[in-house]
């Protein structure tokens, strides 16, 4: 499909023609999108700077090697490297060994035989975990007599790799070719993540780790794993084996033991992603309560305990005994430096009827104001989860109620879906922040939502690219106050600083677990997920919604190709469709 | 999950209750359901008359048979009738076959061996081909010494042994189970179709044939196979091998042959389902054109031809040839009695383009009615198809545009979402018709929409199955001309007799093409089309939600274990979950 490349240099100052006109998506224009090959072929996302010429080489599985540079600071013993050559090498010819051997035969053309991989670093961090400061860049320049990946760490070189397969195509004839091409190339945001939710429904770890392959596929870096929640406790701690025991679905079939865990860290690893899990409280934690007597509040009616429990106790010692050793043992069992404390929708109904907790907040002066004994456990919990040298994560709420924060906290903007007001005055506060309001994909709807998602721009007043008359439409009625979106819309961009827009360190696309198992997760997550994938690495002009459509169709296919079911964009084909029902 | 079975007659005068308060569906209402143990088990569909007792049997798979009964009219040469025994006696024992043995030496209750199938009428119908006027019904009869399954005809044979394989449960140990049970059973509509569509994106054969063995679950008996459309021609004609050497996405790898057909229409048979496919003209039809000179009418950009095409050229007496040539071949390769004609969504914009098509216009006295060019073209269309003794199913236009149609003619229902207004006048001309308005499939939302298909009532007045004042909830404000809406509402039941009512034969649930291929259909499809079979197939007053709710939770898990990836109705866990990505 990629067929005549003009050489030139195309530093991406795209979109904008088109862009301006887009902004309101109704299913008109999304059916008039039609797939045409784009100038950058089937890249996903789109590198910063490309140039593609067009010279093009002949690659044959029979002679085309990955190899470390002589100058590397990675050699074979670095697996990370040497297992991502050998996944790479079965994308661009796994399927099709024999036919490109026969085809490339019978071309005169020139072959490219060799992908050298250069780390230039002295520390290659071949046996590190990723981290938010990694350095994920890398350089990629496919010629003759060898095509060279130059990165500073593993974590770009994974990339590059990335980024050269899809350079790979097929010719005419079915023969694997690739074009003589220039990249360089960095992540536009440093956190680049997606939130699978296990505790509703449960995800069998293939599952999870046929995401994290495609995850890969689409640069993403955090692996934010919403592990447990009301529904259950499939987490199993050594340190209270009693939570996953009474709080699974099922205490054998339905659980993460340590090797599952252990597992999907390093599968994790091995592709550049970190896996921050989360621990959800006060609230959230229904499932808890199985296992952990006297964690959760009792609930009164009228005089008398009725029998259902709600948030997390938070007036007992023994609450806060068990926080210390439950987080301990996270602290041990996750790598990563940031662990995700939750703290969101906080039911009060429950702490308000209960009287113990009535007189608790008279001794301590709190007044109705709930807010101030959800603060009280939060400020308590961060306390000690600093104790076990653990950076957090928290839900916007612990913000907002003014809890205090270690400077390096990262505030979730979860709430308000296409305003980032939240997101001023976070960075205002100066805590760093990362964006997912506007990317709850659990929220389906008809046609090409993907276009929703990639719309939105982080540091823009409303969340997306372009102002107009967007959010005052105001035939658009629908039921409720609606005068209320209008009053709060600003017709400034994001007031921030420049200092502050630093402050915004990316997004998570959030796939929340009501409706989603094994069965429908990775078709409903993928290629709707790879819209935020972009948003979040390539540049903010990367806006022309045509040529990602042009580019994500074949990004698409390339991931039906292998082996993900990825739903279409629209009606199409995939020369080589899904294998599976 | 079925424990303690009252022996109770349930005539299933049930869902009142719950039903006249849950009209208007909203989340909160959803999210209250949790499933709990039915009465009914996971029986999908809801037979017409069943009684379980709390007499349970054990059954093993070494020594369980699924057996013809003497006086059977079906022998071992009905070949139907033992893939069927076999693909039953799979799903019921195929994944525990050893745990089932072991277990059950270990209880002391009475065993069941055997469940003799009896067909009672002198013509079984094992080698024929299912119709709208086959016989589906069955008893059956679970207690010792043996089960006993009767029916008139292999069709219900069919239906029963599903429903058999239903009532099977695992017990605490894990031991397979069956209560002693009494069901008589039959549809309450003969047409109860699922549509596929194969052009939008190609479905593989492997996709289809999944599909209609779940289709069998849920007692559908008509495939309607939208096999061509506008985007691509898959069907391999053998008179016309060009319509998909040019029409189809790739001519090799994205069609239908001869051989894929006949597998299709066998495989359905032989799970007692219609295959009728659907070749939709004159709109529909752009890639006919490829393959096909002549076909389609020459656009016009002022004077001269624009160079694209438009629906199928009615002029021309080739296309009355070719639709000859090409619908005898249709009636050969497709046995059942009827065809799909589409006739649908006809834009006029080429014909007015077109100085032949004025002419020809003017000629006939249609003045600039094209709907009398359209009906012109559909009149011959039919003649022609009458040819070929088949009998025909058409879109609603065709009837609203007043074609002469014979007294046969299916017409079907697809515009208007709530209101059946259209069936009233349809059945008041004497037709046949079928529903498919309110189950546009393929128009997905956030959370359980299977209740708002479950709902639906075919033969009330909008739809829906309880009146109260849904239609003019006034608070409920949207977008446009609402008032039209509120006017059209009718407090009346459908006014038709008794005698249109019997016109209404059934209903299709639609998946249309634009967003589902391999990666997506099947858990899209199902459980959401489980909804409208159970509508489709139960008894009018089986509408309570809860209910539907805790049987189809547990029918999901079904279709789960037997390898179908059917997504989940909310937050819940099967104890088998699919092993898939």
């Amino acid at each position: 499909m990629i067929t005549t490349l003009k050489f030139t240099v195309l530093l991406l100052a795209l979109g904008f023609c088109r862009g301006l006109l887009d902004n309101y998506i109704d299913e008109e224009e999304t059916e008039a999108l039609d797939a045409q090959a784009s100038k950058f072929g089937s890249l996903w996302p789109l590198p910063q700077k490309v140039q593609i010429s067009e010279v093009s080489f002949k690659l044959t599985g029979s002679s085309f090697k990955i190899v470390d540079a002589k100058e590397s600071s990675a050699g074979p013993s670095c697996s990370l490297l040497q297992d991502a050559y050998r996944r790479y090498y079965e994308y661009m010819f796994g399927s099709t060994k024999k036919l490109g051997l026969s085809k490339s035969r019978r071309t005169g053309t020139s072959e490219l035989t060799e992908l050298q991989v250069w780390i230039t670093s002295p520390d290659s961090e071949c046996d590190g975990y990723p981290s938010v400061t990694s350095d994920e860049s890398y350089e990629l320049s496919v010629d003759l007599p060898f095509a060279v990946l130059k990165a500073p760490k593993v974590w770009g070189a994974l990339h590059g790799l990335e980024t050269f397969s899809q350079l790979v195509y097929e010719d005419e004839y079915g023969a694997k070719s690739v074009n003589a091409t220039t990249i360089s190339d960095f992540p536009r945001f440093a956190h680049r993540g997606i939130l699978l939710d296990s505790s509703r429904h449960f995800l069998p770890i293939k599952v999870i780790l046929a995401n994290l392959e495609t995850m890969a596929m689409n640069k993403f870096n955090v692996f934010h794993w919403h592990i447990v929640d009301d529904q259950s406790f499939p987490y199993l701690s050594r340190t209270f084996p009693q939570l996953s025991q009474q709080g699974a679905y099922h205490p054998y079939t339905h659980v993460y033991t340590p090797a599952d865990v252990k597992m999907v860290i390093e599968f994790a690893r091995l592709r550049g992603i970190r896996v921050i899990p989360e621990f959800d409280t006060p609230g959230h934690t229904q499932s808890w309560g199985k296992g952990q007597t006297d964690l959760l509040t009792p609930c009164y009616s009228g005089s008398k305990p009725s029998g259902t429990f709600g948030p997390v106790n938070p007036i007992l010692n023994t609450t806060y005994d068990f926080m210390n050793q439950f987080f301990k043992e996270i602290s041990t069992v996750f790598p990563d430096a940031y662990v995700h404390l939750g703290g969101d929708e906080v039911d009060f109904t429950c702490w308000k009827s209960n009287p113990d907790i009535q007189q608790f907040m008279e001794q301590h002066g709190f007044g109705q104001d709930y807010s101030k004994l959800e603060s009280f456990y939060i400020q308590r919990l961060l306390d000690i989860v600093t104790t076990t040298n653990k950076g957090y994560m928290i839900w916007q709420e612990v913000f907002d109620n003014g809890v205090k924060l270690k400077p390096d906290t990262v505030v979730h903007v979860w709430i308000g879906g296409g305003s980032n007001e939240e997101m001023e005055k976070v960075t205002a506060a100066g805590y760093t922040t990362i964006l997912s309001a506007p990317w709850y994909l659990d929220l389906i709807s008809y046609a090409q939502d993907w276009q929703k998602y990639y719309k939105v721009e982080p540091l823009n007043f409303n969340g997306y690219q372009t102002l107009l008359s967007t959010p005052w439409y105001l035939n658009r009625i629908s039921y409720g106050q609606d005068w209320h979106g209008y009053y709060k819309a600003d017709p400034q961009d994001f007031k921030g600083t420049e200092e502050q827009k630093k402050l915004v360190i990316g997004g998570e696309a959030c796939l929340w677990g009501e409706y989603v198992d094994a069965t429908n997760l990775t078709p409903r997550l993928w290629p709707r997920a790879s819209a935020v994938a972009e948003r979040l690495w390539s540049a903010k002009e990367v806006t022309d919604i045509s040529d990602a459509f042009n580019r994500l169709s074949m990004h698409r296919c390339r991931m039906v190709e292998r082996g993900i079911p990825a739903e279409p964009l629209f009606s199409s084909y995939c020369p080589r469709e899904y294998k599976g029902i």
